[in-house]
């Protein structure tokens, strides 16, 4: 075995780090359940045409794709949701809708690595699918503001910035753009990723006239969505997201919910509300993203108005990091046994049985180490107790418990000590 | 969207499916840490290097592998102990020996398909690493019959059938098998799978006699120890095994554990102990299975001791449906929230928010069907509790909590209600 890294761009997790880990996935489960939302999953490997489109969604690009020996075209998912519709067209007239479900599950891109961007992260996934109106948005945000405020997490730190797709889409008529809208809002996508410059460009490609650019430009930069209501009247993608932003503010989330127009998200599918998380100083990627959709099983014609976001773990414990917002986790054991000698052992084995049928935590020490040792390595491994088993002790049917962080041993017979293990 | 199904060999996990998941891998999860284990993880895919060997090892056959787009060779793991090992050498002047780590892996096989075999399963990890001797084995098939209990199990359902490679090498000795021994054992494995016939010509190709063979197969039906010492004297593996036995009937194992010369395993790197969890009736593959292994570092040299299981979820679940030894486990909601209309939808969003602070699972009914459908969807998502809306409650700051068990209502004001939600 020559190369003990994994392999680039993925992760090992040594048990301190999967302690964090299990702890960022505890708030994700626990806020969904709390919502009401129910957990399901799929496979990590689907069929590829799940990600073929046209639209040039950089998802496309940046596929782990290869066929198997059956000669069938696979793909590690790159995101969840073309899996999520996958399943409930399957099942379409047996689900109960709205569906509210969630997932944690790990996707996979082949991107280029830089800080927060890693080839795989584990994702949380909560999609509210079959409502229409904006309860889903505001229930969905809600979890989403919730599950932050779990981690710690105020609106100082972090900020939800909230546009509409068919807002953006107003603005392209309102410049006459002919060229395809879709299209144009994937480029848009790019604006924090490419030099102003490069953007421009982009779009000349897309056939924007230089006027039409300096206009599309100047809208991107209002700050407030009067500005912008200003420009292009009331058009009915800025009244209802006016009401959205009113009905969070009641939600007491006027702090967590910015309006930012140039959010666009960069899948092909979005057709309404658009958001992603962002942490104020901007020095990261964004920490979530998510939108309404349309989940359609074109073969059916049937389609199911949707809302959902993703959220990854490895930008958010970078900003937990760097917060010193992280929690101090260690190994928790009840009882670490230690045995003085060999003929010590079969009676160790004995006790940690029991304890361990009362339901506790119990580690037994049978490295031959001497005491200090290994009360050294009981205190290491996070035993709040450790049970002595020494010759003499046990003649008499008697063992010691040494509480590790008083530094206070008493002896007990084994007989009281398991009746009552403390 | 044209092909519904998951990817051929692989699985959806339904909500309900999820749960039975979650409980499962709840078991598993929890006899480890009760055991003193602590859990890693590593990432799915992984360098192809990994996995190919010499010995004719199946999983080198069945690997999932290909190149990335910077043309690394990769694979989907197989089995997790390659990963264990790569992290172990990684950080070894870290780590603090031995090394109790467990874990739940997904890993893929290109099989192909019948009862009990999928091409993905999660498979519950337990490994022991840099501990030589017995009590190793007896820990760690302590957590193992105890995980089983915890499923509900018992040694009349299934026992783990025990063998040690040394003493199939003492077969081969005494029969004076001059091939090499690992590819012989690998044929042996296959004793399961094959019919005697093939398994005999199999021998042959590995340059066994006719009378070796018959030999072989011979002592391959002794169903007991003493018949085995009888044959090769009392060899180290003998005397060993049958300490370990002995040791593991002490524990109260006796009837959990079955001496079985035939177990071998499939994998190149066991050393000692071998063994298999299995079904008493016999229609089912291996439950979960296990080994003792040098885990190595070829390039520094150092080896340690280790023993370790696998226990996959797919013949396990089954087994459980076959004895009707699954637990039957409902979605869970506290409240359900309905408005009766959209009159009542903001006051609806803010006592869900005000229960949800207060930890309780909620979900709220904004689908605007009337009050008859909305009572038989809060009783078909599992909540307890409903509470009711209605306009000329409200108005007097009321609202009607419906105990959906006992099918009784009472009106409390929203305040009364929210200072003990019940």
């Amino acid at each position: 075995m020559t190369d003990l890294q994994p392999v680039r761009g993925t992760r090992d997790f040594y048990p301190e780090e999967l302690r964090l880990r299990n702890w960022l996935f505890g708030i994700w489960r626990e806020t969904a359940l709390r919502f009401g939302f129910e957990e399901y999953d799929t496979c990590v490997l689907e069929s590829e045409a799940l990600y073929i489109r046209k639209a040039g969604d950089e998802i496309t690009e940046q596929l782990y794709s290869f066929a198997d020996k059956g000669g069938r075209r696979l793909a590690l998912r790159p995101e969840l949701t073309p899996s999520l519709a996958r399943m409930i067209y399957q099942r379409a007239r047996q689900l109960r809708f709205p569906l509210k479900w969630f997932a944690i599950p790990q996707c996979f891109r082949y991107e280029r690595m830089t800080r927060g961007r890693k080839r795989e992260h584990f994702q949380w996934n909560m999609d509210i699918v079959g409502q229409a109106g904006q309860i889903a948005e505001i229930e969905l945000l809600s979890a989403l503001v919730t599950g932050l405020e779990a981690m710690g997490l105020t609106s100082a730190h972090v900020r939800i910035h909230l546009s509409d797709r068919r807002l953006l889409d107003a603005v392209l008529d309102h410049l006459d753009v002919t060229a395809d809208h879709l299209r144009v809002m994937i480029v848009i996508d790019k604006r924090d990723k490419v030099t102003p410059e490069t953007l421009d460009a982009l779009l000349v490609e897309q056939g924007l006239a230089p006027a039409q650019i300096a206009r599309l430009n100047a809208i991107m930069r209002m700050a407030t969505l009067a500005e912008i209501k200003a420009e292009l009247g009331a058009v009915p993608a800025a009244v209802d997201l006016e009401n959205l932003l009113g009905s969070l503010a009641r939600m007491g989330y006027g702090d967590w919910v910015h309006f930012d127009i140039t959010v666009v998200r960069g899948l092909s599918y979005y057709t309404g509300t658009v958001f992603e998380v962002r942490d104020r100083g901007a020095k990261l990627r964004a920490i979530a993203g998510g939108a309404r959709y349309l989940s359609q099983d074109l073969d059916a014609g049937v389609q199911y108005p949707a809302v959902g976001f993703g959220f990854g773990d490895v930008v958010i414990l970078e900003l937990l990091a760097d917060l010193k917002l992280l929690p101090a986790l260690e190994r928790q054991i009840d009882f670490a046994v230690i045995p003085f000698s060999p003929a010590e052992h079969a009676k160790a084995l004995e006790i940690g049985q029991a304890l361990r049928r009362a339901g506790l935590r119990v580690d037994g020490d049978f490295s031959g180490s001497n005491l200090k040792r290994a009360l050294q390595r009981a205190s290491e491994i996070g035993a709040a107790r450790a049970v002595l088993l020494m010759p003499e002790e046990l003649a008499r049917g008697e063992l010691v418990v040494r509480d590790m962080a008083a530094r206070s041993e008493r002896r007990a017979t084994i007989a009281a000590f398991l009746a009552e293990p403390r």
